[in-house]
């Protein structure tokens, strides 16, 4: 999002150097408005902006930068310099924009940052993309039950800058073995009062694991109404912790890639106008083949009607309103089917009743639309249609919607049920199986009524 | 969810009425566990269940039941009870609630409530359903700036309890009017400085209009990793504020309305498996039902080139080969530019950018489905069709998938100008265009290669 209309004042404060200005437009507005306005300066001028606030806003508004030009930034400009915003950042934003970078610069990078930075950067990134591990940031308080709510505080005012949340503070043992959770709210509630960390602790809390899919742990958070979920490897050990802004990101990747997933789009990295045109061409295309392999066996079981095509030709007028009748009855069971398992609304032991309400559902819409089509075959009605073959229509739309539904339903459950991500039915996908079914079953309504 | 195991083990504990037992299962684990472990009770004896822990506690775990439930027991249970248990909900909780509750019955309760929570209730029902006012809570803390950091917190310390948040403080002036912001962040770092709520707080907040767009609302908290956004009305008076959690809510619902909607089904109120079977047909049938007329076109435009067809019979097998790749193509270009536009990444005047990428990647993909239509029409090669006639099926593909890729790129960019949702732009719906636009092609492409 370009302010063409503020670029052009940004660049007369620079050449002025308008140190009052320039910080004022730094730290006046959300850091995110300011990383609006900013967009279209060069990697230089942005930098330039950005000297005239300290350390702390710098990296809020660079956060808010979007990730091509952050990524700009960062190989663009002088090293020393930018190991040292890279230091500033959160662990984990740290690791996903230094995924991003040049592995070369990376290296050239790392060496320049303070080693604790350093060494969480390079924990971090050892976890695989897609888990708690690479989501989670390090920065959270961890404190020992024993200590008072007077020293938590005393502790908290001194290392709250530094932190994603101070909304929750983490119990641990010695060992940083996970024990509990105070909460900002109970600290407060007890302020003035003599007790231990250890007395006012909320136990069994919801945790994730390292390894978790980074979906499994939003849609825990989100269950859980919670602020942050801690993160423990087997041990229960306490490794860091995911933030709910976090989760909300993931939640909306997940359901992007659902949606790309779903109309037969292998998920893009980056946004469309970002991902260049081979990728998107590679990312559609090895789909476009699957379903073109799919649609060709609808040539064959054509190829097997052709004698009887030609005896009845005008069936061929209503052979893509049949097929998109069926398959557009399947889109909607299948992705009806699929965000309900996203949303653990649907168990797979729920196949059954999952069954028999497609098949009610599929004998409606099927009698519903075998009325439009007996009006459809009245009202195209080619010149060798007779009156009785006019019932081929409604009689293939029924069935065909019927299976439909059923097939439509079915898949989702049944790739969940080897373990496949239901998401990769995609619609595409099971209107072509439908394709298939379609043509067999129109054939043969057609064959049996007719002969 | 049902946890058959653990429900004889709570109707014994009801049988003995084990107050222990019972107080413990509703105290020791986290509310919604508590909950998940309570489905397949029924109302009363859940109501049983409950009312062996405190008031807090035993709204918190309602809370977490699934919204049949709680209607259910709302519905079934002592009037007085349920009026006690409806005041202690946040107040945007009771209004979602009562919203499904049978309207006589709402009628009879709302005058057993405190006044205090029936004017709030009242006055968020006015809000229309999808507003920033239909979703926010009254329940903030709305302080004087002249406030000191001291009194600041003895009355958040007494306040706390009843509060949706306490993370941020909203800074008031003597009508309401919103002034700024202090977090619970700044707060506990001035404990112990005489300064006043004025000097601390944060100004030039984002808020939202109680008229905005629930999804509107979403992305801004989204977008600025708020914990809350406030919402005032057209004079900047503070009304409520909207929590990260039922931001996250709202997120989850959005992306399954637009998944819907993508394979034309209209948006469900309630899951799929809580919908009644009348309520599905319909909100399958109606788009079934404007489907089937965009297809009907179909049989019209093959009724128009019935002679060729008779002509060149083997045309009819590559066909439903032909409609779909366009179909196909056409899907993923509209997903992508309808996720695109949601999540704010392409924008209506990228639609020059949009139409030479699509045009690209309709060439590319194109001429590799074209590859792959040759070695088709030689794998299905019928009697009649001789090597000439082959380059029908290719060169109709390169332009099929070229026009697909743009008309259902395009299509949404037309909706969201004109004013509409271009999630309206279903999959089906650009499928069906696009066979219409794919038969007419094949004919002609037929028609001037082999005459």
């Amino acid at each position: 999002m370009i302010n063409p209309l503020y670029l052009p004042e940004l660049r007369l404060m620079l050449a002025e150097n308008n140190d009052v200005e320039l910080k004022g437009f730094c730290e006046a507005l959300h850091p995110a408005r300011t990383a609006d306005f900013m967009e279209g300066l060069s990697a230089e001028e942005s930098w330039q902006v950005l000297s005239h606030t300290d350390s702390e806003r710098r990296v809020e508004i660079f956060g808010y930068f979007n990730p091509a030009t952050q990524v700009d930034m960062i190989e663009k400009l002088d090293r020393q310099a930018m190991a040292g915003l890279v230091a500033e950042l959160a662990p984990d934003d740290s690791v996903d924009l230094l995924r991003e970078v040049n592995p070369q610069i990376v290296e050239e990078l790392l060496p320049l940052l303070p080693t604790d930075e350093r060494r969480d950067i390079l924990h971090l990134r050892s976890y695989p993309e897609g888990t708690a591990g690479a989501v989670m940031t390090t920065d959270v308080a961890m404190l020992s039950e024993d200590l008072s709510v007077r020293d938590a505080l005393t502790e908290l005012q001194q290392i709250a800058e530094g932190l994603e949340t101070i909304y929750y503070l983490y119990i641990v043992d010695e060992q940083g073995h996970l024990r509990g959770l105070v909460s900002a709210r109970q600290l407060l509630s007890s302020i003035g009062k003599n007790i231990r960390l250890g007395d006012l602790m909320e136990t069994g809390l919801v945790t994730a694991e390292v390894d978790d899919d980074q979906e499994e742990v939003a849609r825990k958070v989100a269950k859980y109404d919670l602020l942050a979920i801690p993160v423990v490897d087997l041990e229960r050990k306490m490794l860091g912790i995911i933030t709910y802004d976090d989760v909300m990101d993931v939640v909306v990747e997940e359901a992007t890639e659902d949606a790309h997933r779903s109309a037969a789009v292998e998920p893009l990295e980056n946004s469309y106008l970002e991902t260049n045109l081979v990728t998107l061409a590679w990312k559609r295309g090895i789909w476009l083949f699957i379903l073109f392999g799919a649609a060709l066996l609808t040539a064959f079981a054509l190829r097997s009607y052709e004698k009887d095509l030609k005896v009845w030709p005008w069936l061929v007028l209503f052979l893509p309103l049949i097929i998109s009748s069926g398959g557009n009855t399947g889109n909607q069971s299948a992705t009806l089917i699929i965000t309900g398992l996203t949303n653990r609304n649907i168990k797979l032991s729920d196949w059954g009743r999952v069954m028999r309400r497609e098949l009610a559902l599929g004998l409606m819409l099927g009698l519903f639309l075998a009325t439009c089509g007996l009006g459809a075959a009245w009202a195209v009605s080619p010149e060798e249609m007779n009156l009785a073959s006019m019932w081929v229509i409604p009689l293939t739309l029924v069935t065909v919607v019927m299976g439909g539904s059923l097939i439509g339903s079915l898949l989702p459950l049944f790739f969940q049920r080897i373990g496949l991500d239901p998401a990769l039915m995609s619609n595409p996908f099971v209107a072509g199986i439908i394709d298939i079914f379609g043509i067999v079953l129109y054939m043969n309504v057609a064959w049996f009524l007719l002969t």
